[in-house]
């Protein structure tokens, strides 16, 4: 920005190419730098670069680790012939926290996207195959997002898990809970009633 | 947060530490650190840590600089018998962009705030009445915020400041331009009548 001074401008044309940080932002940032201490700079600093030295990919489903195999993968409890499919580790994260989950995942690091020249062989496709070669897997379920792209994936998927033998279930579209049918989508909302569960009779 | 690896959760918190930053943009800022490549982290890093380490006050006028004297300190071209002073760097960052002032500034670095132990000694007040002392100063324009510790800070300047010969002025408080009469406060409103500019007659 016009006027800063070099070191200052730098900090705020890096805060800038974060997602999610505007112009106004990535000044009040970088000011903030400033006016933190040196040791505070210094551990932010250190922090980033140690989680990036330290963080990689489960060797077995592709999440996030700070080890060879993620905590879930190395966890006896869990019943590993459930795969669940999902985009990002920060899916299998959003997973874990609704607790409703006891088998293990399988991150795609994406989905396929045509116009952005993302195709199979650049998701963890062949690694998920591979997993089932090795037997033991009852049920992969996929869990890509509810998008365009989302379900072109799990409908790729679908088709290519169908000689393996095991069940491909998808999970779930409807009504998020809480959610008003007023303000719910006509996508959404044919969804729901497609997918309608009988209760009695 | 609840299920992260540690290293992802460091990063987390850091970010969640700086301000405007709530726990979802922590989050997103967090993975997105470990899909950035090894030299953009390092990059991000070393600016952070470069900007702390050459950035100091100017020994005039206590705004940000590089050197040892800023450039609106350095430049000749500028007035030096007025002195505008504002709270912190960003203030004069923003006197600068406005391109309506051609005199220099003073960086108090806060303002009075007695509930949070600021006094006029943790303010660069002694430095200001330094330069007023070496002479050569006409006007002193009090620009603090227009909010009560900026109006009370003005006001205590305004009183320390009357006993050295000099114009001190206000920044004048009114509508802003582009602003709507009908949507502003009152105290704004009664300001902009009180110091209404005559226009002809």
């Amino acid at each position: 920005m016009a006027g800063l001074i070099k070191p200052l401008n730098n900090v705020y044309e890096q805060f800038r190419c974060l997602p999610g940080i505007g112009n106004k932002s990535a000044m009040r940032l970088a000011y903030h730098i400033i006016d933190m201490s040196d040791d505070e700079v210094r551990r932010l600093a250190d922090t980033l670069l140690q989680a990036k030295r330290e963080i990689r990919f489960c060797r077995e489903c592709f999440n996030l680790t700070d080890s060879d195999v993620c905590d879930v993968c190395r966890d006896g409890q869990r019943d590993h012939g459930i795969i669940c499919v999902v985009e990002q580790p920060q899916d299998a994260m959003a997973m874990e926290r609704s607790r409703g989950f006891a088998g293990v995942y399988h991150v795609l690091h994406g989905c396929l996207s045509p116009l952005d020249g993302i195709g199979p062989d650049e998701l963890r496709i062949k690694e998920l195959l591979l997993r089932l070669e090795r037997g033991g897997v009852k049920e992969v379920i996929l869990a890509t997002n509810s998008n365009v792209e989302g379900e072109a994936t799990a409908a790729y998927l679908a088709q290519l898990l169908r000689p393996q033998g095991v069940i491909v279930s998808r999970i779930a579209r409807g009504l998020p809970m809480g959610g008003d049918l007023e303000y719910a989508d006509e996508v959404t909302l044919a969804k729901a009633l497609e997918n309608r569960t009988r209760i009695s009779g």
